[in-house]
C-alpha cells in the first residue's frame, strides 16, 4: 500500500516536472514594482533558507501535498531565527502563533498544508525535531504549520497526507529554484476561481539601501477581483467574487511565509509582515471572511540566531535601525504580489474530487488582457 | 488678531471654493473597482454621517486646518456607536485607540488635523462634548483625535490650529458632498511626492448582499509608488521612494475613517477596517516606517447604537453573520483606494512653509498615462 | 495490546477513584472570595457545561491525559458560541487562538493534554466533528487545544495520548461535580513545586448583579510563590521560584478555562478571560518565560449561540452592556484563584518517569500555614 | 491670578511636607514579596530615572496634579528608550501607546495626570521636546500621557491642570526618594474606596540573577476587594465593591510606571508591563469596566538607548536572552504590589469638590488587621 502509493508520488512528481514549463511572470514580460530580484526570484534567495515539497496526487479525488520552509540548514530548535507572525485574517489555522509573537522566534521549519492535516504536520514536525541530533533532551517543540483549505478539489474529509509526506517534505528541502503551481500544498487550491498553488518570488536591495535579500513564499487558495500587475483582468474574464457569472466555489486562504537576511528583530519582522499582506491587497485579494491569510516572517542572518541554550544571558545582537527598514517594506510588497501571481501562472487545469475541474488561468487571454492595459512588456 | 484671522480663514475658504473645480476621479472616468457608490461617492453617502472642516491658510507658512467626521447628527456620548481602530503603521498618534478597543465604541467625532496639534483638538472635543446638552454630568471623554504631519508646507512647530477652528470644524459639519483637496486636516499634506489632501468615496451594495452603504474619507500624506487604477503612475512620472530622481521629503501618514450602516459589531468593525488598509496597498503606498496609518470605523446604524446610561443591562443588538461581511469588505478596499485617487486629483499646487511648494498631481500628464495603461474611460 | 491498555486505563481510574477523597478548599474551611459558588463549585455550574477526562498511567514513565471541556450537549460546529482567548503568557501551544479571536467564536470542544500530543488532540477534536451527525458535508475545524508540559512526571517524547484517549474523554463528559487532581490533563503537572493537576471552581451572581454564574477549570503546572488565600504557604515551606532551597525542575504553564452563561460577546468575553489571569496572579504565580498561560472563555447562553448557516443574514443577539460586566470580573477572578488551590489539594504525590517524585503539597503543614495566617475557618 | 495660584501652590506643598512623615508599608512592617529593595525603594533606584510632581490644591474644588517620570536626564527624544505598553483594561487615554508599541521606544518624559487634562499635558510635553537644545529641527513628538479621574475630589470638568504645571513637574524631577499620597497626579485619586495617590517601590536582584534593578510608580484609583500582603483588608472593613455597606463612587484607574535597567528589548518590556498588572490584582484590583489599567514600562540601560539620528543603519543592542527574564517578573509583581499599598499609606483624608471626602485607609485598624493575619512584622 505504502509501496503503490510511493509509485504514485513518483508518477505525481514526473508529471509534474513535466507541467512545470510554463513561463513565469517575469520570462512573459511582467515586470511587477522597481526593484530587482535575486538570482532565482525564489524565497531561496535569501542565505539559507532552503524549500522542500510533497506532492500528492492519488487516485480521482486526492489532490493535496506539503510545502516546508527552512529558515536554515542547522539544527533550527538550537538555533532558532527571529520571527513573527502577521494575521490578515484569522478564520484559519496556523499552529505555534502565539508561542512565535510570545518569544518572537521560529524553532522548526515552516510547514503548510490542507486544512484537515494541520495536526498530521505539527506531528512530523514535532518528531523532525525530536529525532535531531541534539535534540534528545527537549520536551517541547512549538511547530509552526500554516493551510488551505484545498476541499474542492480534494478529499480533505480523509486527512489523505501522512507523517511520511511531511518529513520528506522537510528532508528534501534544498536551495535554488522553487518548484511552483500544483505543488506541495498548493496541489489542490484554487485562486480568484483559476487554479492557484505555490509561488515564490525575491528581490534585492540596491547596496545604499542594505544590499539585503527579501523572498516570499505563497500558497494562493484565495478570492477577489484578479489584477495582475494593475490591470484588471479578473473584471474583464468576469470571473470575481459576486461578479453574476460566477459564485465562487471556495472562500479561500492564503498562506505567506517570508524571508530576509536583514538582521530585523520580531518587532520589525511584524511589521515586515503585514506588508506583506499589502502585496496581496495589490492582487485584488480582498480577505473574505472565510479566508485565512497568514504571514510568517523570520531573518535568517547568522548574526541574529537566538540559541537555546544560552552561554550568557546578554546577547549581543544586530538590529537594523527603524528609519532603515522602509526600503524591506516595499522589497516585500512586490515580492508577495509577484509571488502570487507566478503561482497562478505556473499552476495547470486540475481535476479532482467529484470530477470538480478547475481550470488553470487562460494565459493566451491574460497576456491579451495585459497587452491591453499595457502591463506586459 | 482673530478678527484678521477670520478674513483670512474667509477668503482662504473663498479661494478654496474656487480651487474646488477639479473634476473627481470618476469623473474623468476613472472607474475604480466593481461595485456601484452611494449618491455623493462620500462618506456622507451613510445615513447620519457628517463632514464640517476649517482650513487655515495664513501668511506664508500656515498651511493646515481640521476635519471632523460625526457618526450622527445627535448626542455621540449619550449615543454611542459601535467602533473600531486597526494599526496600518503605528508612527502617529491616534488619540482614544485603546479605549475605542476596550469598549468597542465611539462617544465623540472624529477629528483629524496635524500632529502637533493632537493636544488641541482633543481639548476642543472635549469641551464640545462636556457643553452638550445632557453631558452635564459627564467626567470622562474619551476624544478620538487622528493627525498627519504637514511639517514640510505648515509652521507645525508654531501648532498654529486653536480650539475655536476645531470647534468650528464640529460645528459646520453637515451631510451632502464633501470638499476635497487642499482642505480641513488636508491643507498642507503630501502624498506620493504631490500635494495630498482629504479625500472621499463610497459603495453601495446592491440589495441582495444587503444594501448597505460603506463611505470612506482620507488625510493623505504618505508615500509610495503611487498606482493609479493599476496604472503605474509613480514609474511613469520618475517619482516615488528610492527612485533616483527624488529624495521623497516627507515620510507622510494617512488616516482614513470608515463609516457604514450595515449592523456590525466592534469585531467586524476591527475587520472592515482592516481592509481599508488594503485599500491604501492598491494606490501603491508601502506603509513606510514614519507613516502613521490608522483606520477608524463605526456603524452608523440606528438600531446598534450604545445608550450611555443603559435604562436594562441586556442590549438586544442586531449583528451580521460573519458569513455576510465579505461583500462590506470589497466596498471598504474600493472606496478607500478610490478615495485617496480623490485626494489628489482635488488637490491644488501650494506653496507653504519656508518657500516650499507642493505640485498637485500634473493632470494632464497623469490622465496621459491613465489612457496609455487603458485605465481610463 | 489496545486490550492491555485499556485494562490499565481501567486500573488507573479506579485507583484515581480511591484517591479522591481528598476534601476541597472550601471544605477544609478556606473561603476564597466574598462571592457565592455554585451547587457543584466547578465549571459544569454553567449551565449546558459538560467535562470529560482520559487519566493515562501506565508502567512507571506513563502519567498524562485529556480534560475535554464541552460548551454545550449539541452539536458546537452547527451552534457556535461565542467565545475568546487572552494569553496570558505565549509558550505554549493552544492550537485555534487566531480562529476564535477573528470569528469571535468556538465551534468545537476545548480539549486539554500534553504538550506533544497537542497534534494527537486536534486530529481526534476533528474526526469527532466530522462524524457528528450534521457535520457531513463540513470541510474546515478549528480545534481548540491546549496543554501543558508534563514531561518532568511522563515520558512525553513518546506522546503517549491517542485519538482514542481524546475522544473518550469527549464523549464521556457529563456534568455534575469534576473530578480534580491528578486526572485527565492534569495527571502528570507540578504546580509551585508540589503535584498539581485539574481544578474548578465556580461562582454565581446575586439577582440584583444579574445572577450569571461564571465556571473555570484549570490545569495547572506553573510556578511562582505559592500563596493560598493571601497566606505566604510557598515562602513558609521554602519552596518556590529562585529560592535557595529549590531549582525548581519545571517552568510550566496554566490552561485556565472560563464558562459563563451570562449574554456576554467576544470582545467582553476576552476582557473576562483576562481577569481570570489575575486569579491566577493571587495565587503567587509569576508567568514566568516558559510558562504558556492561556485563558479560553466562552458564553454558553443560548441565546447568542451563531448557528454555522444563517438562516438569515442579521442575528439578533441579547448582549450585556459594557457597565453591567464588573460583576463577572470579580466572579471569575475568584473562581480562578480556587479552582488553582483546588487543583492542588486534589492532588496526590505521583511518582514517575525516571523515578521522578512529586509529592503533593504537605496538607497539615499547609493548613498548619493558613491557621497560622488565620486564613481558614 | 497666576501669582495667587503660586502661593497656593506654595502653601499645598508645604501642608504636603507636613502630611508626608506617615510610615510606608515596609516601614511598618510589611514586607511584600521575597526580593529585596533598592535603596529608595522607589522608581528611583533604577539608575538614570527622575520623578518630578507638580500638586494643586485650591479653593475647595482642586485637587489634582502633574507627576512626570523621566526615564533619563539627558535629551530623551535624541536617545529614546526601548519601552512597551501593556493595557490592562482600556477605559482610559493613554496617549501614545500605539506609537511606542510600533517603534518599540520611548521619546518623552510619560506624564500622568487628570482625565481632562491629557490634552493639557500632551501640550506641554510637545513644547518641552520642541524647546530643548537639539531638537530645533524636530516635528514630530510622540508624548505619552496617562491619567486617572480624580473628578469626585476634583472639579475636573474644569481642567484646572495648565501647561505650567506640566513643565513644573518636568523640570523639577530628580532622582532620590518620591514622594507619595495626596501629590501630582495622585492628589484627587480613590483606591478601594480610601483615598490613593503616587506610590512607589523596586526590586534589585541578587547578581546571580542579573542584579537589574525593577522599579514602580503608580497613580492609585481603582477599585476592588482590597487585600494588603495578602489579608483581606476590605473584607473586614467591609469595603469594597458590591458590598452591601458602600455603593463605591469611582470606577477608577491605574497607572502604573515600570523602569529597569536590563537590557530588555520592547517584546520583553511588554512581557514585563503584563506582570506588573499581576501585581495590582495581588492587591484585590478587578480591573473593573470603567477602569484604565496601563503599564508603560521603559528600560534606561545606556546601552539599550536608540539614537534619534541613526549614524550607521544597524545597531549593535544587548538583549537579555529570554530564558533569563523571570526574575524581572518576580520583581516587577512585587514591586507594582508594594508601590500600590505604599500609595494608600502615604495618603491623607482629603476634601475636595462638593464637600465630598475620601479617608485614608484607617491606619490604626489595618494594621490591626493585619496583625490579626500575621501580615505584619
Amino acid at each position: 500500500m505504502r509501496f503503490l502509493f510511493s509509485i504514485l508520488l513518483l508518477l505525481a512528481s514526473s508529471l509534474h516536472l513535466h507541467a512545470q514549463t510554463n513561463k513565469r511572470a517575469r520570462e512573459l514580460g511582467i515586470h511587477i514594482g522597481v526593484l530587482p530580484t535575486g538570482k532565482w526570484n525564489a524565497i531561496t534567495d535569501v542565505p539559507g533558507v532552503k524549500v522542500g515539497q510533497t506532492t500528492l496526487v492519488k487516485g480521482d479525488n486526492i489532490r493535496t501535498g506539503v510545502t516546508a520552509i527552512l529558515p536554515h540548514g542547522g539544527n533550527i530548535f538550537q538555533q532558532k531565527v527571529p520571527a513573527a507572525v502577521f494575521v490578515g485574517n484569522g478564520f484559519g489555522k496556523l499552529a505555534g502563533t502565539t508561542q512565535v509573537t510570545e518569544l518572537g522566534n521560529l524553532e522548526t521549519p515552516v510547514v503548510l498544508t490542507n486544512t484537515l492535516n494541520v495536526a498530521t504536520a505539527m506531528d512530523a514536525v514535532i518528531e523532525y525535531t525530536l529525532q535531531q541530533k541534539g535534540n534528545e533532551k527537549i520536551q517541547s517543540v512549538n511547530a509552526v504549520v500554516g493551510e488551505t483549505n484545498d476541499g474542492w478539489l480534494n478529499e480533505i474529509r480523509n486527512r489523505p497526507v501522512h507523517k511520511e509526506d511531511v518529513l520528506q517534505a522537510i528532508q528534501s528541502a534544498q536551495t535554488g529554484p522553487v518548484t511552483e503551481g500544483c505543488v506541495g500544498a498548493g496541489t489542490g487550491t484554487v485562486c480568484f476561481g483559476y487554479k492557484g498553488g505555490i509561488g515564490t518570488a525575491s528581490r534585492k536591495l540596491p547596496q545604499n539601501l542594505g544590499g539585503y535579500t527579501v523572498g516570499v513564499l505563497v500558497q494562493t487558495n484565495f478570492g477577489g477581483v484578479l489584477e495582475i500587475n494593475g490591470a484588471p483582468v479578473g473584471q474583464e474574464l468576469g470571473k470575481y467574487d459576486f461578479s453574476d457569472v460566477l459564485n465562487n466555489p471556495v472562500d479561500g486562504s492564503c498562506m505567506i511565509v517570508v524571508a530576509t537576511d536583514a538582521p530585523l528583530d520580531s518587532r520589525n519582522l511584524q511589521r515586515l509582515a503585514k506588508r506583506a499582506f499589502m502585496g496581496l491587497a495589490k492582487t485584488g485579494g480582498i480577505a473574505s471572511n472565510g479566508s485565512g491569510d497568514y504571514v510568517v516572517a523570520f531573518s535568517s542572518a547568522d548574526a541574529v540566531r537566538i540559541p537555546y541554550e544560552a552561554d550568557k544571558p546578554v546577547m549581543e545582537l544586530p538590529a537594523l535601525h527603524n528609519e532603515f527598514v522602509t526600503p524591506l517594506f516595499m522589497a516585500v510588497i512586490e515580492a508577495a504580489e509577484e509571488a502570487i501571481v507566478n503561482s497562478l501562472f505556473a499552476a495547470t487545469t486540475t481535476k479532482g474530487k467529484e470530477g470538480h475541474t478547475v481550470e488553470a488561468i487562460p494565459r493566451e487571454k491574460v497576456i491579451a488582457i495585459l497587452k491591453k492595459y499595457n502591463r506586459i512588456r
